[in-house]
């Protein structure tokens, strides 16, 4: 079906993962082959179209039907799988065009990721495939596979894996080979894939259309995906947004964030490598998971797979060992999941249950002694998930003979009783009978169950943020803001001239952004005038498109409090001016009020080439000079993502007051952000970047101190 | 034998790994029984020694003679295992005592850890073993094992596993369930122990102590412990520098990071929990790797095992998948390791083994054609470890049938030619009998095999680290700073006085600290001499101890430029301060030069309970307010840690210059650093804090501004 929502018509797409019928272009005998080794897939796992191959030299492969040519094939073709020389490939496309074939998965490397010639032959295959209605996968990718209809569309040997069940994972990578490599991981940790698709050099179909399809796929209840680079920000952020409103996680390797790593992926695939921070922000932005290791990846899946979602961000910890539950407190707190003492009823009840040498505090310590009394486990845990103060439960115990079977009975009716998510860690030496099928009950009645502690931790962290964002996504008060801007703006960037900061301000105004009180004057008498009405001490400023550095060419000068001082500043700015810089065009000099008090913070907004005009936010002065302390987000922002991006900063303390002073008006503030996201999403065809430095944030309100409108 | 350099005496401790008899106290036959659970693995793993049971009720246990009281048993016992009801245990001790018995295992709980009444006989306990030169382990401990000598002193179900060899890592627990499962898991991934001890509560001998026999064990060649909490910082200072100048990698999981988690570690144990940022510090300059999951103890284990150590911090990575590639290569600059670019004659070699569509940068890219052309291997390693700027090696690669022993002869071949680390990481399927041999063979030559690329990139960097601490105390410029103080500062620091500003600068200026010119006068004509000999501008500031906050009261003046400045600054200082409180005793005013340029810094001491006085250093103002980027180390400190300590803060690059400013002296500050550490250590039994805020660092030099000494 197309799905105007996201703009990508997704149906185009189907005879990808379910064709009714495949011809591999190429079929060899030759066992080490790719187009032997897919046949060889197709065959052992049962799929169940029509097959076909096509090549001169034999009639038959394996009991397949082969023939000279795709032409000579009798009836339609859906799929074809290409596996021929690079120099034969594009005739080959032709005739897939002339065939009627709907998707084509090209195996065959030697195309844009070895040169301009390759790319140049790769674009006429993406034309003549739009032109002749059909989708193409790679060229110089691994294939594709889905599990459920058995399309083992690929040469890697994960075609050799024995299918995990049941099924969840769907996987889109620009890696090949590190690809497989994530897909032979996670089956042997025991997640099963849906599919898997290599998108190779993405001559036609992306990354991201793979993405979307993912999306309706109703098999993949979670997607994740390898990424170096993407090609449209635009249709990635379409994508994220549909997945948050539907509520299927995607969780993204993304490599390049080292400066070796960004050497190496640009020369690995010809994909545009995107700055790592915007990536972040993204991510961040959109609710997409960034995982780190693999072990992440299949935690994360293991979590999800019980369908309890967090309703915040406390989690309830019980250990047999102190010393571990110490050690999971830690690692929750360092992974921002919050481990508030257990108090009131909940803290007498534990206290009734637990020996008297154990803790009720959380972590919570039951000794050793659960293990000879093991309905303790469940008394203590009913009485933990009946506290709304505890959004969720991590268990850490180890598992015997006597004890298995009363801790799964307890387990498997309290998780079926309960919405909030249940882990339990636990490792077992050598499992006895008794043992492991209490584990695997315990298992299917959907509580997790993992080994590491550590990636316990972390799934639970990724989890509980993941729930978050999808409730923020559907809360109808998180809109993204609409100013009703005063035409003035659209004026000034209409101009052809470039912006002074008097006028780039203008445009801040008209969007409702607080400015300091301020005109520009073109003789001494005119400041006098101005600044008894803006009222002392004042600022003078030079006006002047030639003049970057107002500091050092003398064209500043700030505390003026008299006429006197006022006249003299005058007189000094244009003398020294014009000893700096003798052919600078002046405009005027701008007087402006002085503010004294407040905190200084960076609001700025640059062009990213894959996602658009990007909004940063900082403390002013060294907090980002030295420690580059900012966040980004992408225009458009809703309220949360100003909110979320002020709160990142590691100086965000600042804001709330130190060495006595008051704390500031963040709501201010979040207010400037926004309508600063919103000023470059109306004109982001004419801003390439915009920095407002300082922004002066007072106890109450926020003012615009300078600013400064590059135009495009 | 007793070590001088320790003053630990670990001769009295060998009979706990290497007893001649054993008698079991409260030997029992019901199997569940820690009493009956400890003979079983003693008798299990062919303990050698003499057994003996005491129990009035049996005359013999599974084939061992049992005996009514310990007397009773014939000749001598060395160690015994006590496992008997709580109130027991001292009589119990007492009999030990007369029967000569050298080391004592106690099991049972019930002491310190419940309460002061079970502390108070704990304390009991001890003292009577000191009297009797007899050492315990424990009490509430779960044991000992020494596999050399199958000693399978405990009762935990780890006694039940197959001992994994070889042989490496010695294992020191606080948590006698949490280390259970460490070795556990350790076990699982085939670390094999020396030696595991669970000290339990501690009475008689500590953790400290068992970390220094590890030392001298020739079995133990890593030694890995958990830790709540050190009774004795000194001497696990002392211990730990032992350790550095013999080459013994010791590891912590230190635990009570995080709020929750001190909460339960204080009430876990009676440990005594110090301030975990100082550990870490501590943990840094002793060269102790701080581990953070099970899976960096034991991938730590597998490359220390090869024997080579990184000369560097430069490593190249050779994978088959570039994206790999890459994602390793952001993993080692996440973790502080230098991905060089490959460049010279190296990059033209590699380009020539390599193929076209390939890369030699590093991450270095074979792409999947090193499969089928294995030989690619040798050459590009060899290429890549003959250049003298590479110190280590990553390679990730897969194996199959048909290049396994292609691989496997080069890379044993390769390791035995080089002193440089590799590691081979390797995710292989189904192993076939050729893969699973080369592999074999690989890892007995000394190559470190890993599966996770996360564990072995997060392994080198620790070696690495170590690999410098290492040479770093070994270096012999590299020692504690002994400065020769005037004898001024003995002399103030003796008076039973409080300390001023103005002597408490004395004292650092004794101790050849450079601070500002300055002076203390008794009127406002004394303030005029003296300003005019500091040069104009200058600074005054009220002196009286019961005036802490000098600005609020009006007590300081800056900036002041003539000698009506001065005089007027004077008067008001003096009528500010009787306003503000007119009881204060004034010692005078300060009369200081004015330092105009410059970075403020900040260097403070303070004393932890267990480890002594610590320095601390950050950057002036709100860095340390609002971000809180301080470091610390723990007197005496070499040159060495005082420069990591410098260069350790996040706003370390304000230092080298912000702005067009020019680079500070970091010489300079180090120096004041190791004066400081010189000072404390001299005279820390009358400094309970210090504080020298601001430090101000030129481009040449540094002066004290302002400091605060407080004495105990």
């Amino acid at each position: 079906m197309v799905k105007p929502e996201l703009n990508i018509d997704t149906s185009a797409m189907e005879s990808f993962f379910n064709p009714r019928s495949i011809a591999i272009i190429g079929a060899s005998e030759e066992p080490s082959k790719p187009s032997a080794r897919v046949l060889n897939a197709l065959l052992q796992r049962g799929y169940g179209g029509k097959i076909f191959g096509v090549n001169p030299r034999y009639q038959e492969v394996r009991g397949v039907p082969c023939y000279p040519s795709l032409a000579a094939i009798p009836g339609d073709v859906e799929m074809v799988i290409i596996s021929i020389p690079a120099g034969a490939v594009l005739g080959m496309m032709e005739e897939c065009v002339a065939k009627g074939v709907k998707n084509a998965v090209v195996f065959t490397s030697g195309f844009g990721e070895v040169g301009p010639e390759g790319k140049a032959i790769q674009d006429k295959m993406a034309d003549l495939a739009k032109k002749g209605n059909m989708r193409i996968l790679g060229p110089n990718c691994i294939g594709i596979i889905n599990i459920k209809h058995s399309v083992m569309a690929s040469f890697a040997n994960i075609v050799d894996l024995e299918p995990v069940y049941p099924i969840s994972m769907g996987f889109v990578t620009q890696s090949g080979a590190f690809g497989a490599m994530i897909y032979m991981q996670a089956s042997q940790e025991g997640i099963g894939f849906s599919c898997f698709i290599s998108v190779g050099n993405e001559a036609d179909t992306d990354f991201c259309d793979f993405l979307a399809y993912l999306l309706d796929d109703p098999e993949t209840k979670v997607i994740g995906g390898y990424l170096e680079g993407a090609k449209d920000g635009k249709k990635f952020r379409t994508v994220a947004e549909e997945a948050l409103r539907i509520g299927k996680p995607i969780l993204m390797l993304k490599v390049g964030r080292s400066t070796a790593g960004s050497r190496a992926a640009s020369s690995h695939t010809g994909a545009l490598a995107g700055d790592d921070q915007i990536y972040d922000a993204f991510f961040r932005q959109m609710g997409i998971i960034r995982i780190e290791t693999l072990s992440e990846l299949t935690s994360f899946v293991e979590v999800h797979r019980g369908g309890h979602m967090p309703e915040g961000n406390n989690i309830a910890i019980l250990s047999a060992s102190g010393g571990a539950g110490v050690w999971i407190a830690d690692k929750c707190e360092a992974l921002g999941l919050n481990v508030p003492e257990i108090t009131g009823e909940t803290r007498r009840k534990l206290e009734e249950y637990l020996p008297f040498f154990g803790s009720a505090k959380n972590p919570i310590d039951t000794t050793a002694a659960v293990g000879q009394n093991p309905a303790m486990l469940g008394k203590c845990i009913r009485a933990l998930l009946a506290d709304d103060n505890i959004h969720m439960l991590t268990i850490n115990i180890g598992f015997a003979d006597h004890n298995a079977e009363v801790y799964a009975d307890d387990l498997i009716d309290i998780f079926q009783a309960t919405t909030k998510p249940i882990l339990l860690v636990t490792l077992v030496v050598a499992p006895t009978e008794i043992v492991s099928r209490s584990l695997a009950r315990i298992k299917e009645s959907g509580v997790t169950i993992l080994k590491d502690p550590l990636f316990a931790v972390q799934a639970m962290s990724n989890l509980s943020r993941y729930a978050d964002k999808v409730k923020k996504a559907a809360d109808p008060k998180n809109i993204i803001t609409t100013v009703d801007p005063e035409p003035e703006a659209s004026a000034l960037l209409k101009t052809p001239d470039a912006l002074s900061e008097y006028h780039g301000k203008k445009v801040l105004g008209a969007y409702g952004i607080p400015i300091t009180r301020e005109g520009l004057v073109q003789s001494a008498d005119e400041a006098v005038t101005l600044a008894r009405e803006l009222g002392y001490p004042v600022v003078m400023k030079i006006q002047s498109l030639q003049i970057q550095h107002k500091t050092e060419s003398g064209g500043i000068k700030l505390n003026l409090s008299s006429e006197r001082e006022v006249r003299i500043a005058y007189e000094n700015i244009l003398a020294n001016v014009k000893h700096y810089m003798p052919s600078a065009a002046i405009q005027g000099v701008l007087v402006q009020e002085m503010l004294t008090d407040g905190v200084e913070v960076i609001i700025g907004v640059t062009e990213d080439p894959v996602f658009g005009h990007a909004v940063m936010f900082g403390l002013g002065g060294i907090f980002v000079e030295a420690l580059k302390d900012v966040s980004f987000r992408l225009a458009p922002l809703t309220r949360k993502d100003a909110e979320e991006m002020v709160k990142e900063i590691k100086g965000y303390r600042v804001l709330l007051g130190m060495r006595g002073k008051a704390p500031v008006d963040v709501d201010a503030l979040v207010d400037v952000i926004l309508r600063v996201s919103q000023l470059v999403t109306d004109h982001g065809d004419r801003i390439k970047e915009l920095d407002i430095n300082p922004l002066v944030v007072f106890p109450k309100g926020a003012k615009v101190v300078d600013a400064l409108i590059v135009k495009k």
